[in-house]
């Protein structure tokens, strides 16, 4: 079929014409309805389900040649739907639990067809709503290490790690992250939002050059240091949850870039939970309670993540490439380094630049988010700045700690 | 035509049959005729001339599918034909005057055909006789400088630098330095050569975890920091000279690396010359007067590499993607740290690996070459583990002043 964008009207008969859609998932004689979900930011998401039961029910997500949210003076390739179909099904060989499962691609119409999680909620509205996930950890650490070290030189044979970087380069995406969370938020940019109270605030850190060229080192990084087909955008928005599943979606900004970039998403986010927790919970014990549980989160994320990472070096190493216990535990310290410098970053351009989170835009006083957004600018900088001077998660936990808003802005 | 090995017999006819290669080169009426010069170590290379006038002359290169000098024990991708002739062609856009000429490729012989320089000697063996090359290190600094800014994220626009990495995996000839430079030199392997001699220092080396993580890290690195496309092979035996001009010859090895592995080549190399050199120089003074050369020829080739790169950096950056004066300045510190600890590497394989160099190999008395040998490892060694505390090319310097011998071997 040659490509379109799909409607209501018309999703319902591009999944009947499906076969292996409608054997995995419906029924003879189930009758489908379709519903456009609206809630991505670029591409069209529609919910197809049998009336009979709405429990038989799959996601049909469409690539747009633009992001939806902002229309077509913001292009971007639909080539992302190919990445996504391909990530999906690579992530699925190494760590199945956590990925929705795909029941078609598309290569014509740049749709997939996949599992609806139904079930499970976007991580970001569960943390603003003071959810606890008590099996959270536990599943991302394991994902990110499975899909990490499978897909890096540590494991696979030289020339299949080379062929599978070649394969998954993603100009478009890339540049997106690289303009977005990299180059604008640091600098005077159009696209730029923030918070009119931060001003001076904002001002300062676009003019610290010490800042701004170490964003450019950690830029660098990102655009050369090709470690493992990370994920790409593993924010708490790319995270559906509920209380016994945790479930990885959105992988269309994969490529070969540093282990970091992941690891510092996950917890750069969990850091922009603590920061606005006080705009959303009016009791302070309350409020210092999750506060309690996002930083054991924190902590625990690495700390899973670096058991199971040290479990597949232990069993699965390329041993052929790379050997000494001495250069596992520098490895692993750098990792740690990337993650802190990554995390950092990307807590700073959700309040600087176009794409802001939930968990602070929810908070609607401006000064009272204003003192939250603040926090996360001390993190921020505070990681980035120290970043190799880490030496455990405890010091990533000391800085967020120590961390304050840098006026005091309002009451 | 299929592939076949050419000889003496049929490289001449060979030649006949490229129109644009006898234009070029030769007159109409010219009797060619070719002679094997067998001195490569993996691939077929003929001279083919004019017997009226041996100055109209071609090089014909063939790869053979393993490494001449071992035998088909030794497997080689015929491949490296066609990313030879590609980087000719890539080299000769930013830096003519430093490579030669490329008459012809043909990817069915896997053969190029290209300037004869029978006007220049490689270098090593200029260095063995201790000859002045006065613009040495002007040339070469200026190639390096080009040839990697010009094909990095600090120049491309960012698709054409990711299509470019992806179009250069090299998988078969990375294989090779990576177990010949990074990991077969610093492990018991049946490959490893060296000088019984050593015996005590080689062990000590193989069982030094610290140096050996290290040396890890910098194979990391070498796998995954694709920052622009690196020669990947630039020692002293890579580079052709005469007094007037410098030819970097041999780029098959080139892939998407580290900018520091070929600038720590050419430094490296030239300090395995300054430690060779008591080995060919019975006069102390010469000798000394030549080393002092050698040192001030590693000063200028950083310093001309620095000069061409920093004019580059500020005429023809890719202001959309980078930016503050501040960054240039750490991004060239790091280059230089990473230059140290590749030129470190690079050294010590030279003498517990597989390949090594004619420097240290011509001095014929087992113990005279130990002591020379054992001051390179030493240098080697502080290079790669100072590196990241190294600030100016001085440093590098100082520490090569200060190496000596491990053990008084023999008088």
């Amino acid at each position: 079929m040659p490509y379109q964008p799909l409607t209501e009207a018309t999703v319902v008969d591009y999944v009947k014409n499906l076969p292996e859609v409608l054997s995995s998932v419906f029924l003879p004689g189930d009758t489908l309805r379709g519903v456009d979900l609206a809630d991505g930011n670029v591409n069209l998401v529609y919910r197809v389900s049998a009336e009979q039961n709405l429990g038989r029910t799959v996601i049909v997500k469409q690539a747009l040649p633009y992001a939806r949210v902002v229309g077509e003076s913001f292009p971007m390739p639909l080539e992302r739907s190919r990445i996504e179909a391909d990530l999906l099904q690579i992530e699925a060989r190494y760590a199945p639990e956590f990925v929705p499962r795909l029941y078609h691609h598309d290569p014509e119409m740049y749709a997939i067809v996949m599992e609806d999680l139904n079930q499970h909620i976007i991580m970001r509205k569960g943390l603003n709503a003071q959810v606890v996930y008590p099996h959270f950890a536990q599943h991302l650490g394991v994902f990110i290490a499975r899909t990490l070290f499978y897909t890096s030189d540590l494991y696979l044979p030289h020339e299949v790690k080379k062929e599978m970087m070649a394969k998954h380069i993603n100009p478009g995406l890339c540049k997106v992250t690289e303009d977005l969370v990299f180059t604008h938020p640091f600098m005077e940019h159009p696209g730029n939002k923030w918070n009119a109270e931060l001003q001076p605030e904002v001002d300062e850190i676009r003019a610290n050059n010490s800042l701004r060229s170490e964003i450019f080192l950690l830029k660098e990084a990102f655009m050369t240091h090709a470690q493992a087909l990370i994920h790409g955008d593993l924010h708490t928005g790319s995270i559906m949850v509920n209380e016994r599943e945790t479930k990885v979606i959105d992988p269309e900004f994969a490529f070969y870039g540093p282990m970091g970039f992941d690891i510092g998403a996950v917890l750069g986010n969990l850091a922009l939970a603590y920061c606005a927790q006080p705009g959303h919970v009016e009791d302070p014990e309350k409020c210092a309670e999750y506060r309690l549980w996002l930083l054991d989160t924190i902590r625990e994320v690495w700390n899973v993540f670096e058991t199971e990472f040290r479990r597949l070096w232990n069993e699965e190493l390329n041993r052929e490439n790379w050997d000494t216990d001495e250069f596992r535990e520098k490895y692993i310290r750098r990792l740690l380094q990337d993650t802190t410098g990554f995390g950092g970053t990307k807590m700073m351009r959700r309040i600087l630049g176009l794409a802001h989170v939930l968990d602070l835009e929810a908070i609607p006083d401006p000064q009272r988010r204003a003192t939250c957004e603040s926090q996360a600018l001390d993190i921020g900088q505070r990681w980035v700045m120290n970043r190799e001077r880490v030496r455990s998660i405890e010091d990533l936990i000391v800085m967020i700690k120590e961390s304050k808003a840098k006026y005091p802005y309002g009451a």
